[in-house]
């Protein structure tokens, strides 16, 4: 799959303990599971796949610059920094791929701090509440679009 | 496909000019071109598909209670009615089933008065921004919520 | 009971499926028995009734403009439009009758968008929580007041 | 009436001066006038009655905390402290019997500061805006409360 | 005047009872009264006219998008759906005609709530404040734009 | 024209550069057109008309404190000091004739800071959204007003 | 002085230990200093004097009712209840003379919630920033308005 | 009285029209009538007196600057600029003499917008709500100070 | 023990029913059993102890301001007045010596309305979420400071 | 010490200039002798320490997920992420073992961007305002706890 | 220098009074000595130098439509003005040159309304906190744009 | 230049790409390019520099503490850290040399949510929208500061 577009998907903080954390609200699937099957679905629609998780703002920043060089789409599931980092959205500014929000659970039916996003506004579009699915769901939405402009 | 589940897919104020207005921020499709598109994927899945547009909120209301005869599942593009109706609101919480709610354009990314939605609340998930194709992705989150509990 | 004064009770968005919806919070009696208990205790008041429902709030306007032909007294639960709507506020502007805003939970005691209301300013008085009775409490209310008139 | 069920009417700072103070608002009735009609209210439903004033936001908190001994039901007009004491409400939440919020005007259709209260997140259902009569209905409506439950 | 330009003249909720509801702040006159002023200045200034009044908020959206088939102007009451309707802000956006909002009193200096306009941001001008009045300017108004046009 | 009533028209700062300011939001009409416009409307309708501009918030009031010495009626454009100055709001109190608040644009489709005006609690009507012609509308205004009147 | 009109005097909590209390922003008067020459003040003016001071808001409510009965002016420093109690705001709106509102110290110079007072709205007037001297021109004040009454 | 301390008395916009200005709140007398029962008081007082009027909130800025050279004490009624001019309460930052404010109306029982004062946080104490009385008893208060100061 | 250094304990409204009241919230044990366990730590930390519960907000302020005479360090639980007591904050302001506030419960994680303290903003320091324990460690840290003092 | 539980002890950022930074706020203490004194304290509880310090929210986040394997309970002071780090806060959700929120001063004493905790509805119970000795009380504290659940 | 560019120094209310005013704020030089300095600085930058001072907002209007004949840059220092001046926020975007705003003090770090500008919204840059030097960085700036322009 | 003193400049996430990013709003010139003009100005005015760009919060937050060792000035371009860091704010708090904030674009006149600064109020001075040349200016700045001081 060598020339095939990747799409990058890059998780925020505390996504690594997936499956063990609250499990009423976002499901028992671990991250690794999550990746398998994006796998599955990327290689499907022959696109190759750059699937990461880090816990700091700042590395979360450097690989969303870095995803510029490369990258033919952005899925993004910033945790806890969706809410409060304004550099996270400086830097997906600087995309012209198209960018996916991604939640597992629905952010809007939560608490009150978690209804705004510093991501949205840089998106062009979000997809929430689906668990594991809010990431299938975003690839194909992804390949829909990079189809399109082919 | 008498005895498939039937997913609802109901749309509320001015969706009926879709394609005439503001196609920069709507795209050029129509609600019919929508509707066939749906039309298409619900018979892949083996679904029944029922699809209505009202500019009425008393109407959305009164398809939100009848959906609860024979529905599997909901997609509600509730338009303008989002923003405001905590009658739709109401009308929501009284189903079981998995409900959807859907946005041509990304929401967040708008005028402020447009961030706040009384249909997430009482949401399985939400998916925005993909134009014609957050619907289709919609019954395809529905899909696999069905078939999950199938 | 030809020459009776008569009592208007309108209900608002979603009281149809009263006795379906949310039993913890509204209690398992439906619309149709109320209006039978509200109709036995207007009979026992030499009271005549009118009883009316609708999800519209056009139609909600337009039957408070019609009730100044005949009313004694209004009872309104105007459900959720009891939060969003100037336009039955506006209307019930208009009639010079007494009118008592019925709720079947207590409002206040639930969500923060449930507190403000629409009706109580143009109401002369509020009576909310008691299920079912909040209905027999607003039609003693009533008659005592038009009593107190006569 | 020695073993009937005991009702507690309580009543906050100033409404011992009912009838005097700003008569368009509150009528011409006198607290007194009010406490003889609920004890023939209370006598027709074989109900004893417990019927007190203070201008003292602790001593209204004590007898509260004191009514868990006897009463079957609370009805309270906590007066100014309706809008400013957590004492209040904290002691409110101490019972388990119902508690019926009473007010003579309507205190939503008065001053944006009227509007709140902490005594209705603690009670079960409100009654306001008709003089004297709503401490009438307030017994009634304990009196069904009481009589279900029985 | 088969030919003419045609003006349209919509009225929102309760307008219907104009002359009748708070005549100290609205004036006694009808809103036939307006139409049949309405009518003549339309034929002096050879252009045809639509004027109609609805209670419902989804008629009123119908009617916005029906007016983009042959108005070359519309002046809008839209009564208490001013405050509170994105549907009519969204179907107003929808125009490329010169649109009017029209109030017969002054909305700036009554309540708060009445502050604030949906259809302020999608109309070309506002007019309040004159009675019947306010609709003669506002054709005149209209008047003047598609003169200048032509 | 000597007894005519007189009708004055005060603009506030900055409106004596009308015509190189911002045409996209005011046109490339001068001020001193719209004087000339006025005048003949002024003519037509009998009226003598009193025409003046200051970018002093001091002066602005003082010569609305003067007008009540001869004017039958105001039409006042404050400019900037429509959203800031409770000093003009005050002198417009101490007027008994009716007063037009007038803009050239929309200002309630414009900036936040807009959207509040002090001029408004204090006057008759409002026009704005017209450029120059929202002048004309206003003195069409006043006329209607003070013919009534006599 | 049997037969003199009385001014009452009334001080809410913590205004027994002046002197002692941030001695920076009140001074080093005691009560009874402030005491003595208010007696004085009050014996040139021919008005008998009553003083009391109170730490509990209930006993506050019930000396301004009481002071119905005798007093021809009332000036209260209330203290911290100042910003907290409707309570002495509804009691003192049962006054129909005049009420001077008066504080040690300068109030809207100190913290935020400081700002708001119960006591103005109900209040002729308001004196505060002198120190004791506040009293002394707050009995003036009174007699001022006594006098031309007389 | 060459050598006697100076008092000065600066009044803000509008109050030159007092006595014709809503005499409902403001009373009949006016500032003449203000000035010379000022200039009595001073005279008993042995303080010269300065009395001055503007519309200008440039003026008033520069009279308090200039106050700076002989001003013993100053009373200041800024009028509207109270509740807007940063650069008045500016100014009188510079001074180190004692600042009255003074209101012939009781601000704080007014409208919102007059609740607010840039004064209050530069002067010593406040006066308000005794018509032209309050002007006397602030020139009482500054002398009171002047005299312990000596 | 005569000559110890005494450390007061005061508790406020509803604390009286400890152990009754919430007992998910609050723990089963009573306010006598913390007494009990506050005065066996007092003694091994050689201190005596003064401990005392009021409803009453006025004899909260007055027992503050009697400890001035005594206590070498004040622990207090303001219960409800915590969030309300402006007159308590100011009494605790009068004192000189480590005043420690101490809660049961976390109040910040607990309704919105208990996230305010007025206690906080006049204490040496905050302990709360520990139950009956939160008072043995006040004592210790109010320990910790006396002796260091010494 | 092999078997002992072990307490945690993260220190967020600055923590570690601690002694050098403002010390009229935090005192003269670092952060090493702090560590010598909870050494002390938890070797007497027979208690491991793990006690850290990093300027990273980051790395404070991802200790916190590695507590999870070994603490039996936490005192954390997250220093400045106290106020903005959802993080932080959806980390220590992960954890069931107790929390103690800790801060050297009395945060809600001083601006009020430091009133605001994430770490609060998060956390068992909080203690501030005690120097050096808050940590050592937080100590007490979660031992209390461990020691009861054994 | 006749027919070097010229840049406009204009300095709002109470800056006349610099060196006297608050000098721990602001410094100990006067207006006259940051104007020479200013000069000397043109001087070397070949640039003509117009330096004004006001106390009049109308004024500081009318010179910055003044400056549209003749300046090639404008530095501002509007003062209180700044904080609350829409006319002074519309005369700014007249221009097509640059604009630096100018302050003595951080304004940011002072009081919260001094943290808002309307002049920082149609400026090219800020500049404050340097005292005098405040205004020589702006001649900088501006020099170095004109001279890119060039 | 070895014994020169040092000046720091910091820059925050983001800055890494200038050049790139947006353009219109930020300039071509790379951070590069910005450093070589800084060390150029710096060599001149014989100060040292030290230049650094990271996108993590904590490094930022530990360079500044590094900075105490060796800085004579700090110049800070915190990019999106200015909005959300307080632990940046804290770190900057620790230095008693001058510290410039410094952004490439004017942040007041950009969105809503850039307009509050962390690092304002911990700095001497603002300069802001002058693209690169903010850097210069703000070098210049340090440079009059530090030889003043010497």
């Amino acid at each position: 799959m060598a020339n095939s577009p990747t799409v990058w998907v890059l998780n925020g903080p505390n996504l690594n303990l997936l499956g063990e954390r609250e499990p009423d609200t976002y499901g028992g699937e671990t991250l690794a599971d999550i990746e398998k099957r994006c796998a599955k679905v990327a290689k499907q629609a022959e696109l190759a796949l750059e699937f990461r998780q880090t816990n700091h703002e700042g590395e979360l920043v450097a690989w969303i610059q870095e995803s510029r060089e490369s990258a033919a789409g952005l899925a993004i599931n910033a945790g806890a920094y969706t809410h409060t980092s304004v550099a996270v959205h400086d830097a997906l500014r600087l995309l012209t791929i198209p960018i996916v929000e991604v939640h597992l659970s629905n952010i809007f039916a939560r608490e009150e701090f978690r209804h705004h996003s510093y991501v949205s506004a840089a998106a062009t579009g979000v997809i929430c509440g689906f668990g594991g699915d809010s990431y299938i769901l975003a690839l194909q939405a992804l390949n829909n679009i990079i189809s399109d402009e082919n």
